[in-house]
This record gives C-alpha cells, structure tokens and sequence, in this order.
C-alpha cells in the first residue's frame, strides 16, 4: 500500500468503559452522550481513495482479529471476548506533517465521507447482531455524530493500542 | 518512507486530565499512578530500524507542531499552548495484521527499546524544561513504565488524535 493510495485508517483501543459526547450543550441543554462497558474504541478516518468495498475488509478485520485481550492477557477478537464497540469518527487521522502544521489534503471530503461513515456503522452494528455471544452478553455499538467534535472519555486497563491502515 | 524502513511510529491525543499506572498493585500495596492535566498523550513505538538520530526529530515534531487546540478551535503546538505531556510506551503500535493475528516482528527488542525509550523522555523533559511559558504554567512531563501493561484513562474535548511515523 503506498501513502497515496491510502483508503482508510483506523485505530482501535480497548476499553473497560468509554463515553462520547453525540450532542454538544446548547443552552441550558445539557450535552447528550452515548456509552459502552468493554470493549473496543473504534477511531476512523476515510481517505479521498476510499472505495466502497474497503468497508466489509475493514469490519472484518476490525471484529474478527484479536485486538483484545482477557483477564489472562490472552488475545480475542471483539465478537469473542466479547465486548461492545464505540465508534469514533475521527478526521485527524488523515493528517500529514508539512512544516509545524498538519495538512489533511488526503482526506475524503464531508458529504462523502459521512456516506462511508454511515455504512460502516450499520456494517459493524450488523457483524456485532449476527454474534450469538455479543447478544447474549448484551454487546452494544455506539457511535458518535459525524462532524462534530468527539468529546470522549475513555478508562482502560492497558489501550493495547492498534494501528490498521486500508 | 518504506514500511520495512519505519523507525518509530507515535499517536497523539490531546486530554483534559490523563492517568497511568506506573507499578501494578502487589498483594495489599495499590498501585501507583502519574497523572498529567491539559496536554497531551504520546505514545511511542520504536521499531528494529529506529537509529538513535531519530530521537531528537520525533521529540522536535511533537513539541512543535500544533497538534492541540484551545477554546476557540485554533490549533497550536504543546509548547504554546502550553500543556503537559505523558508518555505512554505501545509496543502494540508495531503491529501488523497477519490473517486474524497480530505480529510484532518489526518491533525493537526489549533492551534497546527501552534505551531508547529513556533517551526520548529525556529528550521530550528537557525540551519542555527549556519553555520559559511551559515552566511558568508549572506543566510537567509524565512517563509509563517500560515493559509494563499501561492502565490508562484519558478525559478529552476531543482527542484530536495523530499518527507520526518516522
């Protein structure tokens, strides 16, 4: 994969428990959030050589690889553990050094971007409900609004922090 | 930059508040913690290639460049800001995906790595100590236990998160 031909980049944390902010305060209304107990934190970002097609890989890779790990330190994918997912959009990940600034010329631009976005929730929320353990435990996916800033919290026992480029 | 010629690879989040175990509970004796306020989390891989000269580039991006933002969205560098810094050692960060497995054989051995680990503290520590605005605001500089699994939790208003390779 060479830096142009970049599709998408993720990166995942696990969590014991996580909180994102899905509204910001306006007024005297209070913010609103979403939450999961473990699980993983999923941040994404799309690139402007995104294909539709990257975004079943990715899910794939994303539930399916062991980027957990259990009370043991022994590692299991996400549908085994198993846990809930928080999905976070996250634009800052496309940005490249140039100088002392960051430069997100790579990245996908906003109205397609939140296409991609908005398939690759439903397509993990779909890959979590097809786990007869994920539903047993109760898993959940959570996921925070597109374009707005990601007020999140996160407390973990270890991130055990991956970097997955498509 | 090739991959297999990938010296180090670092993610950034800015935090509101951010805590590391830096020595696990032992029997009745808790565990010990550092914590940072406003700042920023490094997290730092060094893989086999890493070679000592680029220590101080990684140390100059992550000071220097305006990887944090302020209340009104204009985004500045920790120096400026000026924050505090915790590091946190991810040896997970060299990880490539090998069907649904994680492997680690670029990363840097154990010894070397964390030689380097303590020269890039040192490093980052004496760049902060320099900033006479970084000093007057009584920032610090925070670091994890090498080798150890990283208990983390991080408050956010958005982690504005970036990846560096070197």
């Amino acid at each position: 994969m060479t830096e142009t031909g970049q599709k998408a980049k993720i990166i995942l944390q696990q969590c014991l428990s996580a909180r994102l902010q899905v509204k910001p305060p306006e007024g005297d209304t209070p913010g609103e959030f979403v939450e999961i107990a473990r699980g993983l934190v999923v941040y994404v970002c799309f690139m402007k050589s995104a294909t539709k097609d990257i975004i079943q890989k990715m899910v794939k890779s994303i539930m399916n690889v062991k980027l957990s790990t259990d009370e043991d330190g022994a590692t299991l994918s996400i549908l085994d553990l198993p846990g809930s997912v928080l999905i976070v959009p996250q634009a800052t990940l496309g940005g490249k050094m140039k100088g002392k600034v960051m430069q997100y010329h790579s990245n996908i631009g906003k109205t397609e971007g939140l296409e991609f976005y908005t398939e690759f929730v439903t397509e993990i929320e779909h890959t979590l409900h097809q786990s007869k353990k994920s539903k047993e435990a109760n898993c959940v996916v959570k996921w925070g609004t597109y374009g707005n800033r990601q007020v999140l919290s996160i407390v973990t026992n270890g991130p055990f922090t991956h970097v997955l480029d498509f």
